[in-house]
């Protein structure tokens, strides 16, 4: 049987979600405890991969298990006392044979946090200290160009080598209050650091050291590909939410 | 002269405040950029010890120097540079030589955090977890307890061999929303354990493992010392400001 699990994460101590030799990821820390619990090797497949320092509330993985019915929650609490306090599995069902955590995706979510102090000691691993006076109307501005269908060849990594970099973004919401800019993007896929990239630009655009045409330009398809070099860090992104 | 900090620091990743062989601690931490500042040794006092784990947004410690005169902005600036990203220097002024960080206190606050789920993958470091159903009403009117002048024996380290128990707790403020309980106490001084036990019994009683009318037992001050054992987690617990 396929099994499809929900996971949340703190990425802080792992090198990403994706198995490495020689660094610990999430990947290999849920596939150890899931080997241990069948007690045979089991190889989990990703909606897609997070970087390094990048956090998740909504993973999710599917794999597939020898057996024709299992106890669930018997599996998950069993899965969570094997698991470090920074990965909880928080929910899982049965999925047809023919699903497919990466290419059965829909729509993902993923939210970012900023705060605009020079040093948050209690949040520094999940949210970005930003230390510059930004223009928070010029910043979401910014964010609002991305909105749409467009190609993001500028906004991904330079290593990405894809046959079509055209995304959809349905939604960008943006709340600021407290000293806090929450971001939050919804689309039908992201390539490797477009959301890094998106947020790094916008940031540059509020401080004003670009502005929102040259944005524009970027994103324009004839363009020769440009990758932006703002990156947002990787502590500020969280995976919210993967839908089928 | 003597100077006076004001400080914020995430305890995960140190022993505690306190200086300790062998061990990593926020003063010695604090003392070690110091030193190179100055490029002699310097010793600082803070206005009290935190435990291993426990956070501060408003820790104060003093320290004097051979100096007439110094630019402020300037050290704190260096400090912060050298400081690791969960310390940060938020302040400092110059102080009376007979002013001292710990015996000048005439008031402390401290927050504590309670998130309402068995795990919370992005606050675990910040914030207590509480994986069981509290009656928060209960929990609350236990809270309200530790209110005012109390012989706290009961209350603190079982090492803690004081003179006098006596505390006065000038205020208890109790926050619920968003399965978050976010306590706030306000007194002349706490010992060893302290909060942590009052948190600790309180849920105990939201629990209803324990009743009010034990915790009203253990404040007289003519019971027996049994010191309790509910002794909620450091993660908790944030130091958030001192009073001179």
């Amino acid at each position: 049987m396929r099994l499809l699990a929900v996971v949340s994460y703190n990425g802080t101590n792992y090198a990403g979600w994706q198995k490495q030799p020689d660094k610990i990821s999430v990947q290999e820390t849920i596939e150890g405890a899931l080997s241990k619990f069948f007690n045979t090797e089991i190889t989990i497949y990703g909606s897609g991969r997070t970087d390094a320092g990048v956090h998740a509330l909504g993973q999710t993985f599917h794999f597939d298990v020898d057996r024709k019915e299992i106890d669930i929650s018997r599996l998950i609490y069993s899965l969570n006392s094997m698991l470090p306090e920074d990965i909880y599995i928080e929910d899982m069902e049965e999925v047809d044979e023919d699903f497919h955590a990466r290419y059965s995706v829909k729509e993902k979510a993923y939210g970012y946090t900023i705060i605009l102090r020079e040093k948050d000691v209690l949040l520094y691993q999940i949210a970005y200290a930003c230390p510059y006076k930004l223009d928070i109307d010029l910043t979401e501005k910014a964010l609002n160009l991305f909105k749409g269908k467009h190609n993001f060849k500028n906004f991904t990594s330079k290593e990405e080598d894809q046959d079509n970099f055209v995304r959809e973004i349905y939604e960008i919401n943006v709340e600021y209050n407290n000293e806090t800019i929450n971001i939050i993007f919804r689309g039908n896929g992201f390539m490797r650091y477009m959301i890094r990239f998106m947020v790094g630009t916008a940031i540059e655009v509020g401080r004003r050291r670009m502005t929102l045409e040259e944005v524009d330009d970027l994103l324009n398809e004839d363009s020769p590909r440009t990758v932006v070099s703002a990156k947002a860090p990787a502590s500020g992104l969280v995976l919210l939410d993967v839908k089928y």
